[in-house]
């Protein structure tokens, strides 16, 4: 167990580097009887490919996924969903650059230091291909959702110092503009900061806010599989994520609690509702039945093309510019993660809390 | 599996109620041979008891923990290693006005919706008393860490919107003051703020920041078990925990790689060090060898002598006050849990990493 | 992890030794709402007591468990349940014996050789006494099998050589003897036999059968978790068992495929029923809705008053005596435990199988 | 986790049916710096292989393993390693007789009444053709444990009734016949055995014994992993068997504790010995430095070419004759799989003995 499993009951297990001949997912849990087929995941793999726009990598990647096992007549039968995305692009290139330095804000020494050794090739592991795995299974953890009528909806809250305004908000939008914004204004003063960022050789980080709507009361577990336990769990896994709230998160610490409390009242149909969601859908770990609302803080896109000091394995200290074509910022691409990664923590949860009651 | 275990080599599973007979945890895959006596763990449940502030609870709990099994001569065996806090007040009282009520802000909604109904008693499950296992567990993963010269510290590092100010920083004040801020003068304006939200019949919340040294590089598993996202679920589990940030957290997603990547050097003893520690002590989810940095933001007390509406039961909108004395914060309790869910973290991923390599 | 968790959804952890303050178990993941109290746990603790016969040990335990958490109003609440059984007998013995001397067919020498040292104190985790906090566990694993019609039952099949005729099994007659066989004459022979035995200063083994009524059909999961593979896992984790049949066993390798392939039939009400039931009622890993049936072979109990060759702990070949009252077979006692061990397998697979389909 | 994980430590993941894309397994957990290609599966693979009999299925499978990851200049890299086996024979076949009639002593009706539905295209999830991915990351265990000085070896050791004789028990002669049988004399009686089986439409079960060599004193964990629990479970596991023995086995249940205990000695280097190993080379559940020996009982194959009596789908009495080649002992393709499932429980437990000191 070095880390490539994830969830209890809908449980997912990852493998495959950069530079290999694939990645892929086997997904062991997912109840029988959900219809599923390649475009269900693919559609999901779309999102996250580079080349849709000028500040992703224009690296055409084509990620194909094809599933091996696990349906029959267009149905699953209960049994592992093995999932492939072979890697088209496995051309020679020369890494001798970087093979014995370790570039900074990157994993490379870390790695180093664990193993003895470290798969050079585009960062092995830690490469941001390893999402796809993650991708691959949320798709299907969000079909299983929607069957129980959960949406998990994801987007660029923002970019460096630009937020969306919530006054303006559209998630519509967030479709038409390539930073996945949902505020057409707030889109368009990110990508002149782009720009600049480019021009700068610099790169920037940012913010994705997630929703998942649809959760009936009731779901995570008490005490450490809390359901924000398990969230910030899965979201900070992510390579680059530095930061998860719940709700009001860090500003929850300098509110009052006459504020913070979201009082409940019934509505007309006998529902339990909440006046506010202070407390982002989650009390005491569990799901309040209002939204629930999380984000993540990106940092800066490590890879710069900018003279960086640093150390090589022979432990001297060296200089390093890290060339090639790199992202200026990794949150356009991270929305569908964060969606993934929500939705497996979900669907995990949620069939685990079948178990509650007699 | 109901989310009461924590850890895969250094397995945890805590039970009790805050108002049953008592609470407690069993430790499985402490290694053989750690001294470890009753005095260890006593002096961490001394430092989470209530009573030693006008700001949190004065009942005094006088909680002492007996080690059942696993030490023989002084030292671990190898084998399970069981703690138990007898409840001392377990005397009867009148939960009348709170038996049908959900309380704003409180888990009692949320537990009635998963299991069908609720331990009234003080919240059972999500009452503070549920860390009483988590420091005793922690502070036998501390002294296990110590012997690997590892030390886990954390501070209070703001009450409200009151914070330290790193230029008066100065552990040893940690302890002198009842809010465990490091900052003499922070402090005292945070004891003005709360005798005047003592006052106001309100409650807020605060920041604890955890420093983690002595960590050697290499521990972390990449993917999901990556160290910063196990570090982000043990914290986020603690109730009243809304956010968590790993180095810079929040604050790098509006930095620029060329400011957020710590440049690495090499000391003149072939020590490989970084100049800054924007990444809080881990890269790709594994230690990088520098101080591991993090914070939890803490939600404002939700139980405050104020009247609130809510619903009860059956349904009805009803208004409610929650008598009984209150900790206006939680935050100077909640530090020492901290240091217990950093800590039992880091051993259990340090004891993972020895399979890293043949 | 060190081995002292079982389960999965019905979880526990066990802990204890025998010469220690106590032994107990907590169950994390048993359903809210069942009817639960000690006396349910004690009626099956009582029932692995020694004492009960002239050939277990006449020790009086008087084991009493003491439910610390988990109940509210009598029912279980969905949280752990601590079960606590104080060890009474903890007088100081003269272990300078044993203490540096290996002794044959126990546990000394690779517990020694696994953790550097040994709780010398009679077996540590190795002892009998760990058995309790299985029968404890398994008692409220029993409680929630009944709820869903499901009974556990087993007794001694054979003793030595002395094996129940089936032609004169009457399980009624199990209470009746002190060797749990529900067979009298063949009681009457194997308490003749132990009588010789006990005379002779040596032990014997036997044969524990269990059979699983009630269970529907499709419990169990594919590939590594099938039923019968679980049930084999816990059943070969009592101390002293070295082997394990599910149904016709041993025979089946021995049998023709026209002879032991269970043919179906459909009764009037349209119930799928099997003709014979070789597969002992489980098929491909999965329940077949007919009884299951199972059996643990144990060896003969280690301890025996005779001199023996063995080693210390210098290296130096020695002989021992193994002093002390000692039970000449573990058989009539470990019935319980093997009824305790099913009931948990099937306890977590039937929760488990709750998330079989959408 | 619907039951396709196996291990803590080194951890696999196998998915895939007989007649889908293909099958597979992903491990996770192999220490990183071991030398493996793929050759070193194939070799295993080629083992299982029908064909290379009259009494095996003659369909070529022609089953050849890719690595897609984990491996880095010909060296494990710490990280998963993805392993799968295209299905080539993926013929349309006529499955309408079979389809909706549940085969006497396969797993058809159980999967039905699991997952509400079946794959009925040769078995799904319990045909043969799951073993492979068994196979495959055993393969990589006997790797690993080799580089440890371990070694694991299977043979058919009977044939329904027919016995190797331990007199003549020479393993070079396994390879030389079909059966795997180490014994010439008892080889060629089983093939004749065999030979009237088939005329006589007919099939037989069998036992293979497996031998671990090397395995130091120390591993396996008290209690719940004891070692022969965890390889009962990843035995009993396998498709068909019906028992599992550990040393003496059942023969130890009619033994004596003065025949039965095996008297320790010191060699003259002070390797500390047992005279005897009637105890399987385990005691308490931990290795003692001794062969590890170990049988599991194989029922005879359900699928036979005769007329049998059973249900349909409809619930309806019928007859069903189950056509095409089948092999009428599986016992010798299974030899490789009981390897395989000793090493992956002996790599775990290897690895999480690690853990067991500071």
């Amino acid at each position: 167990m070095a880390g490539s499993t994830l969830g209890t009951m809908f449980r997912i297990m990852t493998w495959g580097e950069s530079h290999g001949k694939g990645v892929g997912v086997t997904i062991d849990g997912c109840p029988a009887g959900l219809s599923l087929c390649e475009e269900d995941i693919q559609k999901y793999l779309d999102r996250r490919r580079p080349g849709q726009s000028r500040f992703t990598t224009a690296r055409q990647e084509g990620d194909q996924v094809e599933i091996l096992s696990g349906i029959f007549e267009g149905k699953t039968t209960g049994t592992p969903i093995a999932l492939i995305v072979r890697n088209l692009d496995q051309r020679s290139r020369d890494y001798r650059a970087i093979m014995d330095v370790y570039r900074p804000g990157h994993a490379d020494y870390c790695f180093d230091a664990k193993y003895g050794f470290r798969d050079y090739r585009g960062g092995g592991r830690s490469s941001g291909r390893e999402t796809i795995g993650r991708v691959a299974a949320g798709a299907v953890a969000v079909k299983l959702l929607s069957h129980y009528g959960i949406q998990v909806e994801a987007y660029t809250k923002s970019i460096g110092t630009i937020e969306i305004d919530p006054r303006h908000f559209d998630l519509a939008e967030r479709e038409k503009n390539r930073l996945y914004m949902p505020d057409a204004t707030a889109a368009a003063a990110a990508e002149a900061f782009m720009d600049e960022l480019m021009q700068a050789q610099d790169s920037c980080g940012g913010v994705v806010e997630c929703i998942i709507r649809g959760v009936p009361a009731g779901v995570g577990e008490p005490v450490f599989d809390k359901l924000d336990a398990c969230l910030a769990k899965a979201v900070m896994s992510i390579g680059a994520v530095k930061g998860f709230e719940i709700g009001d998160g860090f500003a929850a610490a300098q509110s009052r609690g006459s504020v913070n409390n979201d009082e409940f009242y019934t509505e007309a149909d006998g529902a339990v509702k909440k006046r506010t969601n202070h407390s982002g859908g989650i009390l005491g770990g569990i799901s309040d039945g209002s939204e629930i609302v999380l984000r993540a803080a990106f940092k800066p896109t490590p890879s710069i093309v900018r003279q960086q000091r640093t150390v090589n394995r022979a432990g001297e200290n060296v200089e390093i510019v890290v060339k090639g074509r790199h992202d200026p910022v990794v949150v356009p691409r991270a929305v569908v993660v964060v969606e993934a990664m929500a939705a497996l923590t979900v669907a995990d949860l949620l069939l685990l809390g079948r178990c509650a009651k007699l």
